[in-house]
Order: structure tokens, then C-alpha cells, then sequence
């Protein structure tokens, strides 16, 4: 049986996971964009930020006395949720890139939401306060998805009659 | 090549296996919730919106002389992310559910609006108008559970340091 604080070392570390592996897939993606330069940046900038996130939850352990390591587990987990996503809208790339983030972004937001939670419980004002930030900014990144999302489909749409390779990317 | 219908048509069955998969899920989720029941209603009340959702998809679907079936590759691309999803938050299996339903949520909302912005482009103001409403359903829906995860939370964690069998469902 875990305890409050036990549970909450728990899911800071997937949380740690989580963005060690969001750092990969936004890196991925955004080298592979060549003609939709404003998504590009967009991610761009979010690549520093969840490398920043990552710092702040590794203090919040570090704080706390837990090791961020022993995740190795996880990494398939979102490897595996991120490939089964990829499946889901056929034909193109930037479309499902965008399907794919914004689905990812709420699972940050779920997952920081939980954390900031169980902070509380645990007594843990510092965590609280730190996750709570993350996840602002995770909603911030998931705003800019939702925003874009009807110009992106209809830019990719129009080029994809012309030019269906050049639309993908 | 597909052009903007073929496209659409594509993305309008892939949203409909979507609702498909959806509404297993949601239902299995009901049936084992048993100590939430706040969180139960809700989501027997998003199971009626999910079936009322995938009628009208077929609606849009027939209007446009689109078969719904063929689409029996996805219900695995779901039940795989869903299996992943259900991979991360270890230990618990309420809380596990409303981050998972959380990001389904998301992912509809995602594919609703690319949907709608799909319609608009090839010119069918019906399945836009369609997406949209869909859209908004699926939002109230995901608000409804963000509001909630912090106390879904909390109650989580001061019923397993009692009960660890009794907090899961």
C-alpha cells in the first residue's frame, strides 16, 4: 500500500519520463517540417521549454531525495502511444504531427493536474507550485495547436492537390 | 492523390470508428466504477452523446454516399493507445481512466476540428456544422473531467492509504 508521498515520488518520476520522451518526439517532428515554418518555431520553442521542465522536476526530486532514474520502463509506453496515434489519420504527416501533439499536450496537462493534486496532499507546497507552471505552459502550447489546427488542415488540403509530397512536410 | 472529398470522406470513417471504439471503452469504464459516482453519470451521460455522435456521423456519411464499414483496421489503433495510456500512471486504476478519458477527449476534439476545417474546404457546410457541434460536446465533456481531476484525486489518495481495493474503482 503507498502512501501519499510514495505515490506522489511515483508519478513525478513518470512525469520525468514522460518529458525526457516529449523532448525526442518534438525534436523529431520538428526537424522533419520544411514548408509550414510558423508550427516549426512553435515547437521549436517548445523543445526549450519542456527541456526547462525537466530541470524543474528533476529539483522537485531532488528536493524530495528521489532519483529521477529507473524510468526506463516508461519510455516504451509513450513510444508505443505515440506510434499507435500515427495510425489514426492516413495519408498525410503534418496534419497527424499536429493530431499527435495536441493529444500528447493533454496528457501533460491531465498528468501535471493529477500531480499538482497529489503535491497538495502530500503537503508538498514547492511541487504544487511547480507543476501547476508546467502545466500552464503545457496549456499554452496545446491553445497554439487548437488555434492552428483549421489553418494547417486547410493549408495542407490545398497543397496536396498540387503537390502531395511538398504537403506532407 | 486524394483530392479535398476523398480526404474528407477518409477522415469522416476514421472519426466513426473512432465513436465506435469509444463507446466500448466508456462503457467498460461505467461498469467498473463503483465508489466515484459523480464521475460514473458523467460519463454514462457522454456514453448517449458518443451513440447520438456516431449516428450523426453516419448522417454526414450517407449525405455524402460513404459507406461507414471498412474501417476495421482502426478499432486495434485505439485499443493500442488506450492499452499504452492505461501503461503509465502505475498503481491505480481511477485515476489511470480519467487521465485516459481526458486524452481520448482530446484526441476527438483534435480530429473534430481538422474535420470541420476538412468540410468547410470541400465545401459541405452540413458535416462542418456537423464537426462543429460534435466538437463542442467532446470539449464540455473534457472541461468536465479537468474540473474534476483534483478532487477525483485527492479522494484517490486519502481512500488508498484505508482501503487500497476500494480507492481503485
Amino acid at each position: 500500500m503507498a502512501d501519499s508521498n510514495e505515490r506522489l515520488d511515483q508519478w513525478l518520476r513518470d512525469a520525468h519520463a514522460m518529458e525526457q520522451q516529449a523532448e525526442q518526439m518534438l525534436d523529431a517532428q520538428a526537424r522533419r517540417i520544411e514548408n509550414y515554418p510558423d508550427l516549426k518555431l512553435r515547437i521549436e520553442k517548445h523543445i526549450e521549454e519542456t527541456r526547462s521542465q525537466k530541470q524543474r522536476l528533476e529539483a522537485c526530486l531532488e528536493a524530495r531525495g528521489v532519483s529521477p532514474s529507473g524510468m526506463k520502463d516508461m519510455a516504451g509506453q509513450f513510444t508505443a502511444i505515440m506510434q499507435s496515434v500515427g495510425g489514426i489519420f492516413a495519408g498525410d504527416e503534418v496534419v497527424k504531427g499536429v493530431l499527435a501533439s495536441y493529444f500528447f499536450e493533454h496528457m501533460e496537462i491531465a498528468s501535471y493536474r493529477i500531480l499538482a493534486s497529489a503535491a497538495q496532499n502530500a503537503g508538498d507546497a514547492e511541487t504544487a507550485r511547480v507543476c501547476e507552471e508546467i502545466c500552464r505552459e503545457e496549456e499554452a502550447m496545446a491553445s497554439w495547436l487548437f488555434e492552428h489546427i483549421p489553418a494547417i488542415t486547410q493549408e495542407y488540403l490545398t497543397r496536396e492537390v498540387v503537390s502531395p509530397q511538398e504537403a506532407k512536410r
